[in-house]
C-alpha cells in the first residue's frame, strides 16, 4: 500500500504542514498540490464541499506526492467510510467529547475486528494499492478534534482509545466553548492555557498532537512547542488575503 | 437597467482594477467579489472556466456592487453572446489583429443595427433590468485584446471600430508575436515599446486602454502611465503565492 | 450583522411569503429570488437538492434582498451547520415529535453556551458581515416542524425549548400520521383541528407559527387566520402547473 | 430508428407544440416531459445551457414520449453534431441568412452523401436504436431560423436547401432586424407581415412553419394561422410567472 | 404506480440479474439500462456517488424498462427517504445487525403507519405515477444487508421485520467479520456456511434472499442454490476487466 | 516539461495503445489511468464530454504515468487552446481535409512563430512543469484526422504540413464518405485501400500514423501493419460489452 507520508513524517519525529480546502474545486486543489505541502485536508464539515465533489479533489491531490486527508462533517460512520473509499488516508473528525465518541469515529475508519469499517474502496484500491485491506488498518490516519470544555475534562479517557493516532484541537471552538469569541490563535489565558493542557495530555498519552493556525508563523510557533500536525489557514484565506495585498498596492493605499 | 462600473469610472476619468477568475467556483467567486475590485472578469479562455461553471459565478458577483465581465475563449459569437446573455456586463476578446476581426467582435455584443447580436438574455435581463433591451448596446462594454504584431500594425483600424470601447493588451502573446518569451511585465525593450506604442493609439483613437499585470505594484504603475483598466494576476495566482508564503514561514525558511 | 427579513416581518406583525426551491439550480432560484417573496427556502429534505448544489442556489438567493432559509433532510447536526455555514439565514427541520429532538435540533443551530454549533462559516461571513460571530444566535431562525401525532401530543414541551423561534406544519405528513391520504391543504375535521391546535399552542407559548400551503389563496388564508409565515408550494409545482396551462390553450382545451 | 414524433404530426398535418427549457436541470426537464408536448427543445443559446448540463435533460426527456430538440448557440458543425450525438432528434438553428449559411447547417445535420456530419452518436445509439447510422438522415430534423431582414431577402434561397425540414421564426429578433423593440408577439404591421411573408414563402418552398410564441393562446394562434410548430415560452417563463401569481394572491393583492 | 419488476419476478419465483453502479454518470447508468438487467442499484455506499449525482442516473434508468434501486450509505432515515423521494424503487441498507436496525430502516422506507417515512417524493411521484402515496408502502422494497457476525446471530430477529422484503449478503464484509480476508466469492467453509445459513434463514422466514457476485457463473450459481436476487460486480469491475483483456489482445500478450 | 510518452515510444519505433474517454466523468477515467494504456485521450467531438468534465478527467489521467491526449469536436482554435491549457498533451482533429485546414489546426497548437496558440496555460504549468513555454510546441502531438474522400484526396498536401505530427483515420467516416455503411474494421475493399493509402502516404511523408480500432486483436493488426498509434474502441464499448458477457453468463445463456 503506497505509504502514507503523515506516518513516515512522524516516525521520524517531524511535524506536518498541512493544507486546508474549502474550495470545492480541483484545479485549486491542484494548486495546492503543487505548494510545499506534507498533507492536504479537503474540509467536508465547514468547507464549502460535499463528497461528490471531494472526489476529483482527491484525484488532484494524488497527482502528486501529498497525502490527502478529510476532515469529516460529524462523527457520522456514513461520511467517514465513504471518504475514505474515495482513497482519503486520514480522517480529522469533529467534535469528539467521550471516549465513546472516540470509539465509534475510530471504528469506522478500522476494518474489523478493529473497528466495523465496512469494505469496498473503489478509489482507495486506485489511490493506495491492491493490499489495501491487508494495510488499511495500520496505514489510515484518525485524529479526533478536540475542541470542548467536556473533552478538555475527558482528555486521557479520549486518548488512550485503541486506534487513535492523534488529536486536533480546533481553536474557535474551544474559545467559544470557554466562553470566549472565536479566536484562530488562542490568546485569551484560559484558552492558552487549555490548549496546553491538551499537548501535554497527547504526549503523555502517546498521541500525535495537531493544530490548526491562522499563518505559517503561528504553525512554526506550535511546532516548536511541540505539536506535530500543523495548518495553514485555508484556500479561502489565502486568496482573499492575496487579493486584499495587491489591490491596495494597485490603489496606492 | 444597472449601472455600469467600468463606465461610470472611466467617465470620471478614474483606472478601474479589475480582478480575474481562472478557478470555476462560485465560491471563490465570492470570495474574490468581496475584495475591493472594481470589477472582476471571468477568463473564460485560459481560465479553467467553461459556460455552464460560468453562470454561478457571474451570480457570485452579483452579490456584491462589483461589475462583471468575461474574457472569451476566441471571437466566435457564440462565445461572446451566451456569456453576455448570462449577465456579463463587458467581453474582452483575445487576438483581434484586423480591423474585420474587430468588427465581428463588436458586432456580437451589439443588437441591431450596431451589430447582429440575437436578443433573448435571461439572465441579463435579472441582473441588468427590465429596459436591458435599450441601454444594452451603451452599458456593455466591448475590449478588443491587442496582442501580436499583426494587431500592432493595424492599431489605428483596430481601433476606430465603431461602438469599439477599449483595448486590452495582452503582455505574454505580445512578447511571443515579437519573438520574446512570455512576461507578464514587459521588459525587452521591443515589448515595452510596442505596449507604449498600444496605449499612445488608444488615447488618439479616443478608446480606453487596459492591460494585464502581473501584481498591484504593476497595475499603479501601468495607471500612473495612462492606463483606464489593469486587471491583478488571477485567483490561481494569489492562491499559490499566498500558499508558498506562508508554508515557507511555517517551515521557518 | 446583515438583518433577517423574516425576523424584522414578524416583530412587525407581519406574516412571511416565503418560497420554496425543489430544482437543484441557480438559475431558477435567482429567477425566484426575483419575484416579490419575503424569504426563500432551500428544500433539502424533499427538494431534489443536496448540499452542492445549495451553494450556488444560495449565492443566487444573495443577489436580491430575500432571505435565504434552508430544509434540511433530517434532524442531524451535521446537515444544519454545514447549510448555516454556506449562508442560510434559518433552519426549517423535518420531523421534530419530542422535547430532547427539538434540543437537538436548536441546539445544532446556536453557538456555545446556547447550542453546540461548530464554528466556521465561510460563506455565513460573507453574507452575514464581520460580526457574524457574535450575532449568528440571535439572527438565525430556528423552526421545528410538526407534523405527526405525537408531535401534537407533545406541542407544549417542544414549543418552550429554549431559542426555538417557531413551528412549522407539514400538512400532508400530518394527515398521514392521523390515518388519512396526504393532503396540503387539510380538509379532514381531524387534521384542521389538529392544524388548529398547533396553531393555538405556538400562540400560547409565545413562538411562530408556519405552515405549507399548495398556493397563493391558502396562504392569504392562513396568514388571516394567525399565521406569521406561509410557503407557496414550490417552484417544481409553479413550473408544472404554468406549461400545463399553456399547453391547453395552446390545444383549444 | 425510434419514430421522430415532430414527423409524425407533420404527416398528418397536424401543429406540433413545443416545449422549451432555458433551465440547466434534469428535473425541470423531467417536470416540462410530464406535460402534455409533443416535443421539447433544449435552449443551447439563449438558455443557460451547455453540452454537459443538456445531456441528462435530453435523459430526463427519454423517459417519456416526446422528442427532444435542441437549439443551438450558432451555426457551428461543433455545436450541432455533438447534441445530435447525444440523442437530440432536431436541430434548431438560429440566425440563418443565406442559402450558404443554410447549407452548412444542414450539411452538418446529415451523414454523407447528403452532409458533412462526422459519425459516432453514442447516446444516439441509445435513444435512436441500432439502425441510426441507416435512418438518421431521414429522422433528425433541421429548421433554421429566420429572424432578420436579410434573411426575409432570401426566403426562397433559403426554404430550397436540400434537406431542410423547416424554418423557425424568432420574432424578438425579426423586430429588431426591422428596427422595433423586441416582442415576442408581432404587433407593429412591418413585423408582422414579415411573418406573413415567411409563412407563405414556408408553403410555397414546401417546408414547414414554425415560431416561438409567448403563450398558449399565441400558439393556437399561429396554428390557426399555418403554422406547423409552435413553441410556448419557455420554462423560465412559466415559473416566474406562476409565482407572481401566487404571490400576488397570497398578498390579496 | 408502476410496477416494480423485481416484485413482479419474485412473484413468478424467479432469480433478479441486478446491476450495480459506481460510476457517478448519467451516461455510463444508461447504458447500463440498456443491457438486459431486471433492476439496477446506484451504489451510494461504496460507489463514487451522492445524492446529486444519482439524481440523473436514477432518470437514465428510467429511459427503460428496469426498475431502478438504490444502496444507501449507512442506516440513516435522511439517505434513505431522499433516495426514495428520487425515484428509487427499492433500498439496499448496509450493516443491520439487530432487530432494532432492521425496524428503524424499514420504517424509513414506508409511510404511516408502517413506517415513518416523510411524504413530498417529487421524482417519485413523476416516475412512480399519481397514486405513489397510496402504494409506495406495497411497491416499494427493503432489503437488509446481513454482513456481520452479529447480524449471522440475529437472523430470525432480524428477517421477521414486518415489512422487511429480503435480505442482501455482503460476502467481503462477512468473510471481514468472520476473520478472514475480504472475499467477493466466499471460499473459506465458515464463510460458506454462513452464506449458506442466511439463506436457509431466508427461505424459513419467507423473505428474499439476495447476494453480491463477483460475476456472472457465481450469480448462475447463487441463483441455481436458491436466492432471488443476484448483483453482477459494478460498472467500474466491467470497465476496467474489459480494458485489460483489449490491452492484451492489443500487446500481443 | 515533462515528457510524452507517445513520443518517446515514437521515438523507439514503438506502436502507441490508446485508451478513449467517451464517459464526463473522472472515476472511470482513474480506472482506464490504471490499466496498461500508453496514453488516453478524452473524446471531446462524440463522447459526451464538454471541457469543464474534461479538466477532473485529465487530472485523473495525471495520477498516473500515463500521457493525456484529446480529441476536439472540430478544428477551432478555442477548442484546441482551451484543453491544451488544461493541460492536454496532444490534439486529435476531426475532418482535416485540406492543407489550409491542416494549417489551421496545426497553428492552433503551436506557439508563434510556429503557430497562432495564445499563451496561458494554467494546468499545463502544473503538468508539463515551468519550461512549459519553451518546451509546449515540440512536446505538444499535433494528430489529424484523415476520414473523407477529399481528405484522402490531398493526402501529401496535408501530410507535409509543418510541424504536423502525425494523421489519424476515423474509419467509419471514411467508409460512410466512400459510400458504405459506417464500419470501425474496415472490410470494403474501397475503404480497406484508402485506408492503405493513407498509411503509405504517411510513411512517404515522415508522419505518424494512428487508427480507431474496435478491439485489441485489431490494433494488433494495425500495428503490425505499420501504424504507429492505434486506439482501442472507447469506455463505453467496454462497458455495455462487459456487462452484456455477465449478464448471459448469469442467466445460463
Amino acid at each position: 500500500m503506497r505509504a502514507n507520508k503523515v506516518r513516515d513524517i512522524w516516525a521520524k519525529g517531524g511535524g506536518v504542514i498541512n493544507g486546508w480546502l474549502a474550495i470545492a474545486n480541483s484545479f485549486s486543489a491542484e494548486i495546492m498540490a503543487h505548494e510545499d505541502f506534507d498533507s492536504v485536508t479537503v474540509d467536508m464539515q465547514h468547507g464549502m464541499v460535499d463528497f461528490q465533489a471531494a472526489i476529483p479533489m482527491l484525484q488532484a491531490l494524488s497527482t502528486r506526492d501529498v497525502t490527502p486527508l478529510a476532515r469529516v462533517p460529524w462523527n457520522e460512520p456514513a461520511f467517514i467510510m465513504k471518504i475514505l473509499d474515495a482513497g482519503a488516508y486520514g480522517i480529522i473528525c469533529p467534535m469528539i467529547n467521550t471516549r465513546e465518541e472516540c470509539e465509534k469515529f475510530v471504528g469506522a475508519c478500522r476494518y474489523a475486528p478493529e473497528g466495523y469499517r465496512s469494505f469496498g474502496p473503489p478509489r482507495g484500491l486506485l489511490y493506495g494499492g491492491k493490499d489495501y485491506a491487508a494495510k488499511a488498518n495500520e496505514t489510515i490516519i484518525a485524529m479526533a478534534m478536540i475542541e470542548t470544555r467536556q473533552a478538555v475534562a475527558n482528555l486521557d479517557e479520549i486518548m488512550t482509545t485503541p486506534g487513535l493516532d492523534g488529536i486536533y484541537v480546533g481553536p474557535n471552538d474551544l474559545a467559544i466553548s470557554l466562553g470566549y469569541s472565536p479566536n484562530p490563535e488562542p490568546e485569551e489565558p484560559e484558552v492558552a492555557e487549555a490548549v496546553a493542557t491538551i499537548l501535554a495530555a497527547a504526549k503523555r498519552n502517546g498521541v500525535k498532537a495537531g493544530i490548526h493556525c491562522p499563518h505559517g508563523p503561528s504553525a512554526l510557533d506550535k511546532i516548536k512547542k511541540g505539536f506535530d500536525f500543523t495548518t495553514l489557514a485555508n484556500d479561502a484565506r489565502m486568496l482573499s488575503a492575496g487579493a486584499a495585498v495587491e489591490i491596495k498596492a494597485a490603489r496606492g493605499q
